[in-house]
C-alpha cells in the first residue's frame, strides 16, 4: 500500500521531542522532497495540555491519552521520546501490536529490553529505529547498520557521555578539582541536579550496550556490562597523566577477541596523540576498529534538542521513504545467538600509590608484581611529602585476575599506605 | 519480484575489485544473514585473463567481455571499479538500459556525469551507489543521503584526499620540503609516479564536488570548482603557520551562504586546535556544519584495498536487501535546480611577502590594504636577510575582488620584491 501522506505521533514533548516538531515543521519542504510525501504530525502526547512551550503549536494536536496515538488508525509512526523503561515499553509494545514502526530515542529502554521489541517488530514486518538513543546528533547507529554490517569489527570505544567528558576536559584544561568541575557542569546546564546516571557511568553503559549489540550482532546482556564512573578521579591523575603524554577520559569499551566479548565503562588513559584524547568538551566520538575498514571515528554533538531531534527525524524519514513506496522494512537487527563474556579483561594500567618514603620501598612492590606475573612498564616517583611518596607504576597488557591478586597483595604490604587510583590504559600501542 | 539470490558482476579487478571479491567471499555467510540471501559474484571483467592475482578466483569467473556482464540476464548488480570516464560511462549507461543496479566507486564519472546517470537511473527504478567514491572507507555518502538529507547542511570542510595529507603531515612533523615528503610518498606508495591528480587537487576537486552536490541538493558543474594543489607550498610556510598555531591542510570547502555556493579545493591555515588539523597522514576527514546537528566529524581510511572494498560491499548490500525483499528502490538523489555560484568568496588570509629591508615600508603595504578595505588583524615581521625581510600579514575576512587588487597593487610597489604566498585561513573564529 503506497502512502501519500505520512502520519506520526510524537510521545513526550521535552527537549527532544520539541526538537523532532521544530525539524518537523521547519524544512517540511525539504523533507517532503526527499521522502516523496508530506510528513504530518498528528499527535503530541504531553503532560500538561497547559504548559508554556518553547514552540508554536497547535492546542488540537495535543493530548494526554496515549490511546490518543497508539489507538489512532491514521497514524504510521509513533515516535518514543520519552525516556526511561516505563510506561515507555509498554507503549511501544502497543504501537508494534497495532501495527505502527516507531523511532525511540530511549536507551534504557533499548539497553533493556531491545532484543524483546525487535523480534515483535521483526515478526510484524515492522521498523524500529533509534539513530537518537546513542550520540545525540552522531549518525553511528546507521554506520553500524549499513556499513559496518558488512565488516567483521573488533571493538567499539566510545566518548558517549557529554556531561563526564565536559567534567574531565574541564579538570584538564583548568586544573579543577572534580567537584569544581561538575558545579560548573550543573550550573552550565550540562549534568543534572542529581548527576548520577552521567557521572556513575550508567548512561554511558546503555549507550554501550546498545553499541555492541549491534556492532557484534547480539542482544548484550546490561547486567554483564561493567560500569565504572569518573566521580573517583583525582585531579593529581590527569596532572600525571599529562607528564606521560596521556590523557583521561571516560571511555565504553566493547570488544570481541576470540568469539568472546567484553562490554564496559570506565575511566582510560589514552595517548594524547589519539582521535579520542582530542575530543573535548560535551562533544562524543565513536571509534571503530574493524578487519576491513580499519579504524573510523564518527564525532559531534552527544545532546541537545536540535542535533537529537534531527537523528528521531532522519529516522522518521528512514521510514517514510518505504512506505511512499509500498516496500517491505528491512529487518531490524539480524542478532545472532549471544556470545559468550569474556572470563577476564586483558589490559595495561596505571597505578598510583601512596607508600611510604624509605629505601627499599620499589623492591617490595615490584617483587610483589613479580609474583603474580605482571610486567612494569614503568615505575615513576611522583612527589615526596615528609615520610611518605607517589608512585605512579604502569603495567603490561595483564590478565584481570593476576592484576587484582597483585593490588590485594600491595594493599596488604607494610610499606603501602594506600592504593590511590587504578586505571585502564588503551592505545598505548600494547593493543 | 523477491530474490533468492542477488547476482554481482565486477568490471575492473584492480585494488578495488579485489577488495570487494576477497569481502564478498570472505565474509559469505555473515553478509548473507545480514542481506537476508547469498551475494554471487557471477563475473569479473579483467583486462588480462592470464595476470597472476592476489587472490585466488576461479577462471570461469573470468572474462574479457564486458557484455557478459552488461548482457547478462543473471546479474542484479553491476559493480564499477575500473575509474575513469571511459568507458566506464558507457558501461554504467547500457548497464541501467539493461535494468541492471549499479555500485560505483567512480570519483571522476560521477564528478562530471553524475546528474544523467542518476536521472536515467531514477526513471527506471533503479539504484545507483556510490559510497566508495569519496574517503575510501568512511561511509561519508550514507551519512549525507540518509541523516543530513533531514537538515539544511551549511559547510562542507574535507581531508579528502590521502596522499596530500600525508606529505603536508610530513612537512609539518619533520620540516621536510615539498618535493622530499613528495619523494618519501612514492617510495611508500603513497602516491603515483605521476602525481599531477593528487597534488595539484583534481582528485580532491571531484570528492567536493560529489559532497556538495548530495549536500546542497544541486547537480555541481565541475568547472565552477576553483582548484589549487600543495605543490606551490613552502616549508616556511608551515613553520610560520607552527608559530601561528596554525597547521596548513588541503581542504576542500564547499558552502551554500544566501543561496549562493562555493565549491573549491585549496591550502589552508586551520587553528591547531580545531578536529580537522589534527587529521594525519594518509587518513581522511569530513566536517559537517548543517543547521540542526551544528558540526560533525567523519574520520577514517580515504582509500585502500579492504575499506574501498567495504564500501562497495555495503553498497551491495543495501540494494540486495531491497531486492530480496522484491522493494523498490528509493530514489537516488533527489537534485534541485542548480542554485548560484558565488561570484566571490568571502575568506581571511596569510600573505607572506619579501620586502625591502627599510623603516617605512610596513606604512606603505598597510595603506595598499586601506584603499581596498581590507582590514589587517596582524603583521609580523618574520625574518630579515640582508636588505630584504619576510613580512607575514593576517587579513580580516574580506571580498575576494578587493582582495585580488589589493594583491597587484603590492605587487607593484616598489618596496615588495615578491608575494610568496597567499593561503586562505579557516576556522579561525571569523566564520
Amino acid at each position: 500500500m503506497v502512502k501519500e501522506k505520512v502520519k506520526v505521533g510524537i510521545m513526550g514533548f521535552g527537549t527532544v521531542g520539541t526538537g523532532t516538531y521544530k525539524i518537523l515543521t521547519d524544512n517540511f519542504e525539504e523533507i517532503e522532497k526527499q521522502v516523496g510525501a508530506p510528513i504530518i504530525v498528528e499527535k503530541v502526547l504531553v503532560k500538561n495540555l497547559s504548559k508554556e512551550r518553547d514552540v508554536s503549536i497547535s492546542e488540537e494536536l495535543l493530548t494526554i491519552n496515549s490511546d490518543d496515538i497508539l489507538e489512532n488508525p491514521d497514524i504510521d509512526i509513533v515516535v518514543e521520546v520519552m525516556g526511561g523503561e516505563k510506561p515507555a515499553y509498554d507503549y511501544i509494545k502497543k504501537a508494534l501490536e497495532n501495527g505502527k514502526h516507531v523511532v525511540t530515542a530511549n536507551k534504557e529502554l533499548l539497553a533493556k529490553k531491545g532484543d524483546t521489541l525487535f523480534k515483535i517488530a521483526d515478526s510484524k514486518g515492522l521498523a524500529i529505529e533509534f539513530e537518537a538513543s546513542v550520540c545525540g546528533g552522531v549518525p553511528i547507529i546507521r554506520a553500524f547498520k549499513r556499513t559496518l554490517c558488512t565488516d567483521k569489527v573488533n571493538k567499539i570505544m566510545g566518548i558517549v557521555n557529554g556531561t563526564t567528558n565536559y567534567i574531565l576536559t574541564k579538570m584538564a584544561d583548568e586544573g579543577s578539582e572534580y567537584n569544581e568541575a561538575l558545579k560548573e557542569a550543573q550550573g552550565n546546564g550540562y549534568a543534572e541536579t542529581d548527576p548520577t546516571a552521567d557521572v556513575e557511568g550508567y548512561d554511558a553503559a546503555y549507550k554501550m550496550a546498545i553499541l555492541a549489540s549491534i556492532g557484534f550482532h547480539m542482544p548484550v546482556d546490561i547486567n554483564k556490562v561493567s560500569i565504572e564512573g569518573i566521580s573517583g578521579i583525582d585531579k593529581r591523575d590527569i596532572e600525571y597523566g599529562k607528564d606521560l603524554g596521556w590523557v583521561i577520559k571516560l571511555i565504553g569499551i566493547a570488544q570481541e577477541i576470540d568469539g568472546k566479548v567484553e562490554v564496559g565503562v570506565s575511566p582510560v588513559m589514552l595517548p594524547a596523540e589519539h582521535q579520542m584524547a582530542k575530543v573535548n568538551g560535551v562533544n562524543n566520538a565513536v571509534f571503530v576498529n574493524s578487519d576491513s575498514i580499519g579504524e573510523l571515528m564518527f564525532y559531534g554533538p552527544g545532546a541537545g534538542q536540535m542535533p537529537t531531534g534531527n537523528s528521531i527525524v532522519s529516522d522518521i524519514a528512514e521510514i517514510a521513504k518505504q512506505l511512499v513506496l509500498g516496500n517491505k522494512m528491512l529487518s531490524n537487527c539480524s542478532f545472532d545467538k549471544p556470545k559468550e563474556y569474556m572470563e577476564e579483561i586483558y589490559a595495561s594500567y596505571y597505578i598510583r600509590l601512596n607508600v611510604i618514603n624509605k629505601p627499599g620501598v620499589f623492591a617490595k612492590i615490584a617483587s610483589v608484581f613479580g609474583n603474580f606475573d605482571v610486567s612494569l612498564e614503568s615505575v615513576l616517583q611522583k612527589k615526596t611529602e615528609g615520610d611518605s611518596a607517589e608512585i605512579v607504576l604502569i603495567t603490561s597488557k595483564v590478565n584481570g585476575i593476576d592484576f587484582r591478586k597483585s593490588i590485594e597483595s600491595l594493599k596488604a604490604l607494610d610499606v603501602v599506605n594506600e592504593v590511590s587510583s587504578v586505571i585502564r590504559v588503551e592505545g598505548n600501542g600494547n593493543d
